[in-house]
């Protein structure tokens, strides 16, 4: 039992250095968690923009975490140092006084197994002397006997009748006989005696041995084994707790990683700097009344002259830019999925880490990795590139698209006799957006781009307008909460999930 | 964007120093680990023992757990600081590259309004200066009108058209009317021209803000998010590799918990020091061969009636004392399901102090624990006294049931005329065992003792053992690997647990 105790105290010895290191760990923590809040306080002009982006609930949620697991691991810490180690110490007293108990006890049957030994020497002393006694008893009997036989034999039977000296002998052998039957009775006692003791000891003795050894060996651990599994449990629970509590920060951490949205940011940085990106007012025409005077016709036709010649002049010119433009755009988006792909990787898995035989996390190649890079910098020079040329494309294309669209204009306004029926409008391209490739699915419904949604869905009203406004102009003034009373925040979140899920489904 | 790299500046650095702390924490606990196993080491003389105890496993556990915990923490620590850093570092290297390339492309578009602007601006500047010449030739045109009008007025039709004076003032008529109509059309010209310059700077300049603006941006956040997401994503994976690693640790924790097997940890105890445990050998009587001749009957007769009134007041004294051990079991049982309620006390739940707002692990109160613990070492002395009591009358039961089964069988071979049929051999009562409320359940078939497995179930011979000898017995001889060849020992393993299972089930 003494290396039971011995195992204890280096369980608790374990946990008390463990609790020493948790908390040193959980102080190293706390101070980071700590600094990186100060600093971010110190700084909170420079980093005024910075809750309009998403990133920055990661940032704050890494920090959380932080915070949380120090305090998990202070807690890992006290439980270690004091309730384990206190347990152990219980342990440690509770096994040390019931084994010092038990021992006592073991004494006290090694003191009765000797004495019944001692018991068991004594009767065999008595028999072996009863048996001494017995045997002297015997041969003067014995003695007597023949003695008696001479006489008989010496003697006739009448003159032994009257002998006296064989009388004597008589009566002696009568004697002796009694002696002898005394001892022997004395004799088989003490036999018996010694026996019954023997059986007795040889019982006992095997008892101790089989039974009294096990329930003594029994009773010095008894609840040994169920408070150091208590105490170890104990310990497991801890750890478990750590897990779970851990698990849900990374979950939170996922939820923010997921929740990174960049167009979000670009809404919201661009509706904090408002007033820098406020489309500014048109330029206004400034010219005389004077002008208004329709010119001579003769001056009207060379005008109109002019102006169908630079019309159809304008168009063709359109026309190619905007193959061009097409093309561009068109490189453009393989660009920009070729450059995704590559930033898509996915590189971030580490469990292979953390098996038995763990893959050591070694760096990749180095020529590799410079590789890679290489690769990810042409791409995105060549991205750019394109990038460029579509922008300054489209500007050029937009402004002499304006200008021909004035110049059509005014053409029909000024020969209204010619009735041209006006050019069905060219549905204008769909408006191409940088980085559309990035986000994957239906753009979102509520919280997100109106412009996108129907976009993406192909819809000029989204179906839930269309439906609410249907509703509202068939109820909408006999019910509470859609004109007069404004309704629940609790109960209109509930319906937009639930209208988000329907979409969903 | 300047926010977003201080923020990716921010991530960076807090990876960096949480690398440096896992490192420190991992190498605190290696160092740890290390120590344990060397004093192991150091001291194996003294702990030859360990090995024979099941909570030897359970420290080898934790030992294990440490050192695995101390790898994955270097692993944290070599994903924070090298992987996410660098990863992170090439982010900001890649943000700040894209951002400049798409200021030099705003700064192209900004210059391209510019010139747009400039371009509206000479255009408004020649429009004005035509319209001024214009205004001139419009002027001078109606002097000269004027002049012939009045002509026309004071001279008549014949003298006009003979006036030399007239002729000139017609040609200078026709001239300024020739020059007021180029004035007109090049104002007209410069008007459109400047309207179209006004429309194309409209346009460029609303594009500029409603789509260019949104593009740039788009474009410098390109990847950004993607790239952050996936550092992110990194360090969660790796988190929950951590998770893993020690939820297995766990598992392999309890499962050596769950296996703390008191019973066998005696077993082997007693194994390991068999020659001090071993029975020993039967004393043997030592007496005379002559005692063998039977005793005179009447000697025999007065032993025998000793003997009888002997075996009487044993029988009535192994009655009052099987009475009273039996209340001495009673109470050592209850005393026992006490001590065990007490020692088997859920209290090692820690789950409590890792939630959102943890209830702080205090300490129970002391006097509430003082309470308990004099409690626990009353029962328990209570306990021990009880088994003591137990103990020792046990073994004078026993001896004095050796004795009286001896006294028994010699009267019955001293009168075998008597053939008094042999009294019904008493059911020995089965052994009482402490610490049997300990353990729940069936005992174990497999690697448990036989002994209390037939207790258990209440069987003589288990099923398996008759089912087993069963089989050999029909096809034991006809079948390689019953007695001919012995089987493999993955064979055997899986259908012992076949059996285990079965039995279970």
């Amino acid at each position: 039992m003494e290396a039971q105790v011995a195992l204890v105290t280096e369980l608790q010895d374990f946990f008390r250095r463990r609790g020493e290191l948790e908390l040193d760990y959980s102080k190293n923590l706390d101070k980071l968690a700590k600094s990186l809040q100060l600093r971010h306080k110190e700084q909170k002009q420079k980093r005024e923009q910075w809750p309009l982006f998403s990133s920055y609930a990661c940032w704050q949620q890494l920090v959380t975490q932080t915070k949380n697991l120090s305090r998990d691991h202070a807690v890992l810490s006290e439980v270690y140092s004091t309730h384990l180690v206190n347990r152990l110490t219980q342990v440690m007293e509770d096994v040390q006084r019931i084994y010092k108990r038990c021992r006592e006890i073991g004494y006290e049957t090694h003191e009765e197994i000797l004495r019944v030994l001692h018991e068991l020497h004594t009767t065999m002393k008595t028999y072996h002397s009863y048996q001494a006694e017995l045997r002297q008893a015997e041969v003067k009997l014995r003695a007597a006997e023949a003695q008696r036989g001479k006489l008989e034999q010496t003697l006739s039977q009448d003159k032994l009748d009257r002998s006296k000296k064989y009388k004597l002998i008589e009566k002696e052998v009568v004697k002796r006989k009694n002696k002898y039957t005394d001892a022997k009775l004395k004799a088989l006692k003490a036999r018996n005696e010694y026996i019954l003791c023997l059986e007795a000891s040889n019982t006992t003795i095997h008892k101790y041995f089989v039974d009294d050894l096990s329930d003594l060996i029994d009773c010095m651990d008894f609840g040994f084994h169920n408070c150091v599994s208590r105490a170890l449990l104990m310990h497991v629970s801890a750890e478990e707790g750590r897990q779970k509590s851990v698990q849900s920060g990374l979950d939170a951490l996922s939820a923010c990683i997921n929740s990174l949205d960049s167009r979000l940011d670009k809404q919201r940085f661009l509706e904090f700097n408002h007033t820098a990106f406020m489309i500014p007012k048109k330029l206004e025409f400034q010219g005389q009344k004077t002008d208004d005077q329709s010119p001579e016709p003769e001056i009207q036709k060379v005008l109109h002259q002019e102006m169908e010649s630079r019309l159809n002049q304008l168009q063709q010119r359109l026309t190619t830019l905007r193959t061009e433009s097409e093309e561009v755009w068109k490189t453009l988006e393989t660009a920009e999925s070729t450059l995704l792909e590559m930033l898509n990787a996915k590189d971030y898995d580490c469990s292979g880490f953390f098996k038995e035989n763990p893959i050591p996390p070694t760096k990749p190649l180095e020529t590799v990795s410079i590789k890679q890079r290489a690769d990810r910098q042409e791409t995105e020079e060549f991205y750019l590139t394109k990038f460029r040329e579509y922008i300054l494309g489209s500007t050029r294309i937009a402004r002499l698209d304006a200008k021909q669209e004035y110049i059509r204009q005014s053409l029909l306004a000024d020969s209204p006799e010619a009735k041209s029926p006006p050019v069905k409008h060219v549905k204008t391209p769909r408006r191409k957006r940088i980085g559309r490739l990035q986000i994957s699915g239906q753009p979102k419904l509520f919280g997100g781009s109106l412009e996108e949604y129907l976009e993406a869905t192909n819809q000029e009203i989204p179906l839930i307008m269309k439906s609410c406004i249907r509703v509202i102009n068939l109820y909408g003034l006999h019910h509470q909460g859609i004109f007069r009373v404004s309704g629940f925040e609790r109960r209109k979140q509930r319906s937009t999930y639930k209208i988000m899920y329907l979409n969903v489904g």
